[in-house]
């Protein structure tokens, strides 16, 4: 990388110079206001740290389990549509920089790439992270049968299931900017009748048939081998319906603010489903995941997400971002300066590894004020 | 409408462009700092909604009940003056789009059109929302009682008093202008000895008589068939001696911050006489309805107010602005524009239906970060 | 006025380009960061109003009660320093004025006229309000007790003793433009020997000696047969230690900002400092009249401060900014706009008159969120 | 100084006008996003004062206790590395400045001057405040013994162990300007094998055996006869933990912002900690002193921390800003400012002397609203 290139919103500029004004509005943009996705990066900064110090750190690492596997580090590349878009290295570019990084990787149902090129790219690395694929809910049942089957065959480990998007989200910028995908970049996995995500008329048409309910999740859970993540949970209420029904894990995510403002930062919406959670999984046999993405820029929000509860965090935007300016190689970059800056931060927090993590390891920033000064009045 | 436009602070830049810079400060502008203005606007995006996801949405609608009756969308223009001096096609022109859009309409007492020529372009369109008519209140009773039968006989559904206007407000923004309406423009229906709203000289001379009392309600709702409302409701006991007058419905509003500067915004004034008013209906025979108005620029904003505890929502400036640079195509636009964010919010939220929204469907979003660690930290 | 003169603000801008620099700084200017200085501003503000509607307005008036005498309007000038410096009309002008617009004046120490011009210019004005002359704490007391028979003579009615600057404070905007007054503008009464408020050097030099105790205040009430108030109070304790002296009165005050940073805003000191006062007032047989000055821009401040317990209000920079740029007709305009806006506030809120303002009107706008929602879910 | 300085803010501007980018970036820098280098300087704001007036105020003075001996003044000036990089007068500059103005100096392990030159400019001065020498960890145990013979022998008074910085943290700032140490400045006392601590690269490579631990701290205690102070704490189990080791103080600091961004502010970590361990104090024969550091840059704020538990500050940035622009002369305004601000916050809140300074003359202006406006109207 260029040396001014230091931290991800560098990534996030050069992207901007590099995209289309069209691609960077579809690939920047939110929903509606965008009070989500600039609440989703202020979310993270808003948890104060609160480190230990002069603890052991022998011995240390940063390795983590998901779905039962262990893995290097606690990091997956979320699923994003048309990666080719941003660049030519597209989906195939974002395996290979995610497999190089010891990260895992989503695909996306709207993959520009086919699920057959990109599997075997992060498959071919021994110190890889998970790998995925994510579904939006087809109302062909035949056509889904089918996809699930290659994904399977090409060797993904789970599917996620996005349910936050039944339709798709006032996007006041790209409604503005005229969205055209550029020849040559498709959703080649996606069903021909269905319309492609980018499409904004119609809006709420249809919406009842093709939304998927509980009782679809179950009918996925009967159709694969596979173990299944619901990704887009923010209500504890759902978090702990889909326990019940043994879904693998969930992920706590406002779809980067892009489907519902004034949803609430996935920062604060972590904790209380984590809790909630981590109950259930003590009073059954079960053991349900729990990821989070939305608005993870540094290395301490990495670190906060685990202190909430979270088992492994997902990273979109500046994945994405380092890839339209700079190929797989910009994505090799961001995801480094990203595992260094958590290293760091574990050594910091009296870390030697991620296990040590606590919720007792953030503190909301707010709180200090009145809560400290309360306690400090009664005891002077 | 032009590509660039694509929600409702759009509408507005295009009628700021459109208006003379007197006639925009008359629509946009506040009272004194603009204090209460802002925070409408503000007070709807602090709160966060609460979705719930994979909910079954087969058989959706909008419908809702007011007064009685029910009404394809919850959703009305609220009263204003003057709309001739937005655009030529003023009342007219917002009654047309108002009924095509299936919302309803409340003609200002300071309307520059008259109530003759508004009410059967309402009451033509079958799928129309409800047809209301505002009032100050006169120091001529005899004049009162003639424009209640003409009210009453061109079909208008119900008489909405302003109780929150004895005075006009510090409008500073209009006294630096000094606000001259146009040759043409006039109150059409205002009493001639009355001084017309704009007048900002003399202040309280005689506000003491011109203000309405309770006992003027109580006259008020002898004098006519039509049921009543009050506009200007911002006090919880205010709301419930109105339910004990068995007033038909409450309008929740600072006057869209045009009279007293610092009151609340609406957002937060709604929930606490929501609350009230439904009790006092569960513990008595009478039903008494609450509309809220105020800052409402978003679909998201409606479903906050239904949440919140309203059965419907007053739409002002936004409709006053789609007038004034694109005419009744302009006021159908903004109107469609909300009518689509708020199908997706219900939607996205897991609500087929507008009965189905719920308080527990938003949440306060600075209550996250202390309640929810407080929970999670006694749990963990 | 010219016309785009509409509020206090526009006053302040209008001083500004009256002003030399070094006035400027002087007259505007506050301590340190001017933390204290802009947040007395945003204090009032923050105060939502919390009005009745449908009231009986009839008989209204706005006036009030202070040291056991009836006056016409709950405001009085602040004593400010060296008011020649701002325009020629000087203390004579700003007396004219008060005494004109029924408002009432503290006359400064550091007056730039004789107390006997003023006095007259004051007490020739049926309708006025009350005449009051303000007090440093000069270490030499027979020329003290000299001064105070030269107030008592003149009519002044009541002594403030200015509790809260022992020091000058650290004047920022000052010492960086290096004030110094113009020719022939000087603090007639000030003693001789001492040195003039605007000198800086020294700082702390002397202070332990110059500075007054609760016994001086004794001492002083042992030596006039006029009430004393005083002046720069901001802790509730301190305020029942006045009252057990009985001090005729209290001014909550953090000195308009100048003299030390990071005091809390006056809006929120007062409601404390009254509520005590009230319970030890109605425990005695003394009642302890307690006034408030610092940010108060508005009719609705004004207004605010009563609810919260004030029974008069003082105002300082904004007469001295009218007084700069149009001299004592500056001044008048910026006392009637006041008036009017105080009467248009007292008729929103459902009050006839001061009597029937209470803390009920006023609620703090940060607590909506919380405490209603709460309430709310508690019985949805 | 030239007249335009009048306050640490400008010392600031003009250090930044002297220095090159690659020193500006360097000396003001902090980690990450500098959302903790910001709010250290908020954090001092965000505590209200509570004076109280018409105190005797006779006999003052500022002197303070640490480690058991009387001092002049509670301030001194934080280890800063490589102070020759400001200013030729370095690391001698700074120790003359401290002295004659009646303050303490740490100096730096990475210190640019040699430590037998600094300590005999302090030792001369006999109204001179303490004397301490900072350390990092070093992982050659011989060269530490050595060092910490030197230290002794010059008549330093103290160690300060820096326990929160095992790694050098995220400076983006000065990885994007590449920190390039200038000809002839370099850390004379670093062990030659040793990273300098500009070294960006590897991160944390090696960083689990050079972090220290508390059984690092108890051999440390065993090597030397000075006290020891542990520099970083910002939990209060950490400050207990500090206790019961017997350790002479602890010093609250994030690090100037400059290792772990998102840290709290110290204005906010301390007095939770300070009660805590003025428990410990109470319940053993031990006191350990507190000390703090980060974002005081006024006069207010030593006080402020005085009241929340400090016995004394220390003070980083703004000396070697002084020193950038001016040399000792710059410094030894620096401290002159803070003494005489310091001074009159104590006679204004109404202490005599640092003794009289209490948690009680702090309040959280955010409490202000709700804390008494709910006792108010409980009482009202």
């Amino acid at each position: 990388m260029p040396t001014p290139i230091v931290n991800l919103q560098d990534h996030e500029h050069a992207a901007q110079a590099a995209l289309s004004a069209s691609a960077w509005a579809y690939f920047s943009g939110g929903a509606a206001d965008e009070i989500t996705l600039r609440s989703n990066l202020r979310g993270w900064q808003q948890w104060g740290l609160a480190p230990r110090v002069l603890q052991d750190l022998s011995g240390g690492h940063t390795r983590c389990t998901l779905l039962g596997k262990t893995w290097p580090f606690p990091l997956l590349v979320a699923p994003m549509a048309f990666q080719r878009w941003a660049h030519a290295d597209g989906e195939a570019g974002m395996a290979m920089a995610a497999a190089a990084q010891q990260c895992g990787l989503v695909l996306s149902h709207q993959t520009s790439t086919p699920l057959h090129t990109v599997a075997p790219l992060m498959l071919a690395e021994p110190d890889r992270g998970p790998l995925w694929f994510q579904l939006y809910w087809p109302s062909d049942k035949v056509y889904l049968q089918d996809l699930i089957q290659q994904v399977e065959a090409a060797g993904y480990e789970a599917l996620v299931l996005t349910v936050d998007a039944p339709v798709h989200g006032v996007r006041d910028r790209e409604r503005r900017k005229g969205i055209q995908l550029p020849l040559g970049v498709r959703a080649v996995h996606w069903p021909p009748e269905a319309a492609p995500s980018t499409d904004t008329s119609g809006l709420c048409a249809g919406l009842a048939n093709a939304a998927p309910t509980w009782a679809d999740v179950a009918w996925l859970q009967s159709m694969t081998r596979l173990p299944i993540l619901l990704k887009g949970i923010t209500h504890p209420q759902d978090a702990l319906q889909a326990a019940r029904l043994q879904v693998a894990g969930v992920i706590v995510s406002n779809h980067g603010g892009r489907t519902l403002d004034t949803l609430p930062d996935t920062a604060h919406l972590l904790a209380p489903i984590a809790v909630a959670v981590r109950c259930q999984n003590t009073a059954t046999n079960h053991t349900m995941n729990i990821l989070v993405d939305g608005g993870i820029r540094r290395g301490t929000d990495i670190f906060k997400a685990l202190a909430l509860g979270a088992d492994a965090v997902l990273l979109g935007r500046p994945a994405v971002f380092g890839l339209a300016h700079a190929g797989a190689q910009g994505v090799a970059h961001v995801l480094r300066l990203l595992r260094d800056e958590f290293e760091m931060t574990l050594a910091l927090c009296g870390c030697a590894q991620v296990q040590d993590i606590h919720l007792n390891h953030v503190a909301a920033l707010e709180q200090h004020v009145n809560v400290h000064l309360q306690g400090a009045k009664g005891l002077a």
